[in-house]
């Protein structure tokens, strides 16, 4: 099935650069076969004889890209967050976890996660599983059926975890790999795999060697976790004394970026100026977590200072971290935790504007997919038509201040139409 | 119209203190005569005769307590939040309220207001609204309507504001506010007037001398700002260069706190020791706003060390330096605020739980309200229905983990039933 092409009126914002936001009143939005054939005035004469969705009045935004988010974590969401990273992942996430063995159990709590998603604003996420590989190719079955754009991870952990959340080997955990490489290989249009070592101190330098070697036949992209709390850092500090710093624990087995080898990093927030420096080299892509990095008490990343050094940055939810599936939420979070910390740690790194964090949850994130969070003409066509009536002021007419009104006020229900590579979710 | 006696079968949770949650799965809850009379695992013999409305399932709380909001700014919630506080009011608030001179404009503006609190958690409120006497009067009367219990204040002010939106002299404004007083008296049964000096700066001397003497004849009490912010903590400095501290510039007119003055005081975000302990000499009430204090580049107020110094604390949504007007919105904000300080600035002052930020939300604030936001004998009887279904965990059943979830996930949907002093909302 070949997507669609149509033509959309409505009031369109999307982002062209981080301080470049294209707005256009009244405006024609072009989908040709899926990709954007741009934004128009007036319509083209070479597009008048395509179908046309009257959405007058309604805002028309790029789809959302949650670059971080753990699907079995959603059923604990709100939950248990009176913790610091290490000690939240062994009372709270690893035994929830563990339950993934159970396809019935996943299946319920998978059904939710993933019925949440479709129905919110994000249209592309990276998402991390379990080590269950029944269970995660479920996942990527609903997430399939739900036509949304994904990347998932069977998640692999050999080391300092329970019993029952806990590879073999790492010949074991590398074969269950493969296993389940093969089995949805070729079975999906929308749902890719992506390589996903928890953290360093789940996984031993034996796995991490057997990853890479993976990495290197299959050619997949990685996800994992980087430099979220200073108790994680010093554990890495001695699980890998070799390692300038923790960046460079991943560096060592070849599984952080650089070429054919696209790599997400959680978090980032203590990342200093040498591992930043190396993040820029290989090419990372922050995800930054700022609902997470506050309920788990772990600090907030230096946005500023990375998008200053010109390294490519989304935002992430982190279910269960966040508690929120919104990366609309998400901008809002990481407004107001760059204010915090440009008034309380570091006032030369000036707070991220309203419209700098439409971009990182757009286009920051969409680029892990490729041409994706803009309507500039050749991108995918992901996208929302946004009823504002709700929730904007009395006249407001600039569509800049609607869309910030969107961005801190809008919910599941203000979204009318969603749209993913130019296919009707809903 | 005497209010209704009755019962409700819920899972019930309710504060006795910061720390002490009282949880009752299937319990009753009975209200007579307007009042709570407690909390029953089995239904006392003398209550079988009432009605019983029976939500077993659901989660039955007190009503929360908005203990500082301006109604007039309701409107551009959302927007503009990239300045800081005197800026901010310069550029958007002050213009904003100036339109409340129109009478189908305030009339349109406050509907939309009071119909968003209305279908919200909210059950009680502290309102700002303008220095115009007809639209605030509007205000009470839609209010009055709506069912909720609130005070109100017309706002004073009468320098450092634009020519549209300042009185024109010190008394003129004190003849206008016993204008407004006279306007009300005897009309409203849940409505109450708050005298309300809009803060230090847009107050002259003069002014504040009115208001003290009208405080003192009317008994009225009191709401206004402090230490919110450091360029208008300088500004008070100058404005009253012989008061020790912000607050001592609001003491030194009588107009914060103390016997038969009781008085509201948001933000206090920089109160040091000194200006801690005047607060507490006069019982002030903090109506802290997390929200607002993270918009607006404030800062974190100490409010784990204002616990422990025996002050009265509740939470306030400060609509519209905050953007949401549900206070359970304000309990996650104070958690994760309190996170942040604790990691970023003070390892002294441990974080809020969310149990305390329940117990400030209902019985924090509602003390201001008298026995308003809890359960116990005696308490006026405000309560929420919750359905908490749509996110609560599979096989989740300890209520205190429901409640947490309901904090950090529900909004005015999952609300089934709300009363206020045992009226039925809806």
């Amino acid at each position: 099935m070949t997507p669609e092409s149509f033509v959309i009126k409505a009031d369109i914002c999307y982002s062209e650069t981080p301080r470049v936001l294209n707005t256009v009143q009244d405006g024609f939005l072009v989908c040709v076969k899926g990709r954007s054939a741009g934004v128009f005035r007036e319509l083209p004469e070479q597009y008048a004889a395509l179908p046309l969705l009257d959405c007058s009045g309604a805002l028309a935004v790029p789809g959302l890209t949650d670059l971080h988010v753990h699907a079995p974590q959603y059923a604990f969401r709100g939950l248990g967050m009176d913790l610091e990273l290490l000690e939240w992942l062994n009372t709270h996430t690893f035994p929830e976890e563990s339950r993934y063995a159970d396809l019935e159990y996943a299946d319920r709590a998978y059904r939710r996660f993933v019925e949440d998603v479709r129905r919110g604003p994000n249209t592309r996420a990276c998402v991390f599983a379990t080590l269950h590989q029944e269970a995660t190719v479920h996942l990527m079955d609903l997430l399939e059926v739900s036509g949304l754009c994904t990347m998932v991870g069977k998640v692999n952990m050999d080391r300092n975890s329970p019993d029952a959340l806990r590879e073999a080997s790492a010949c074991a955990a590398a074969k269950s790999t493969k296993s389940w490489l093969k089995e949805i290989k070729g079975r999906y249009q929308h749902t890719l795999p992506i390589l996903t070592p928890r953290f360093i101190p789940s996984c031993s330098d034996q796995l991490m060697r057997e990853l890479h070697m993976i990495q290197q036949i299959y050619g997949l992209p990685v996800q994992s976790h980087l430099s979220e709390n200073q108790g994680e850092i010093a554990w890495v500090r001695e699980l890998c004394p070799s390692s300038k710093n923790y960046a460079d624990a991943y560096d060592a087995f070849g599984l952080f970026g650089g070429p054919g080898c696209p790599t997400i990093m959680a978090h980032c927030v203590y990342s200093d100026e040498e591992e930043t420096a190396l993040m820029k080299r290989r090419n990372i892509f922050v995800a930054h977590c700022p609902a997470s990095n506050t309920n788990l008490s772990s600090g907030i990343a230096p946005i500023r200072r990375f998008l200053r050094e010109g390294l490519s940055v989304g935002l992430g939810s982190d279910m269960a971290g966040g508690t929120h599936t919104s990366i609309f939420r998400a901008m809002t979070d990481a407004v107001q935790a760059s204010k915090l910390r440009w008034r309380l740690v570091d006032a030369s790194l000036e707070p991220l504007t309203a419209k700098e964090a439409f971009y990182l949850g757009t286009m920051g994130g969409g680029a892990f997919f490729g041409k994706v969070g803009s309507f500039a003409p050749e991108f995918e066509f992901d996208a929302l038509i946004i009823d504002d009536s709700r929730y904007t002021s009395q006249g407001q007419s600039e569509l800049e201040k609607r869309l910030e009104q969107t961005i801190y006020l809008s919910d599941e229900r203000d979204i009318r139409y969603k749209f993913v590579q130019g296919r009707q979710i809903f």
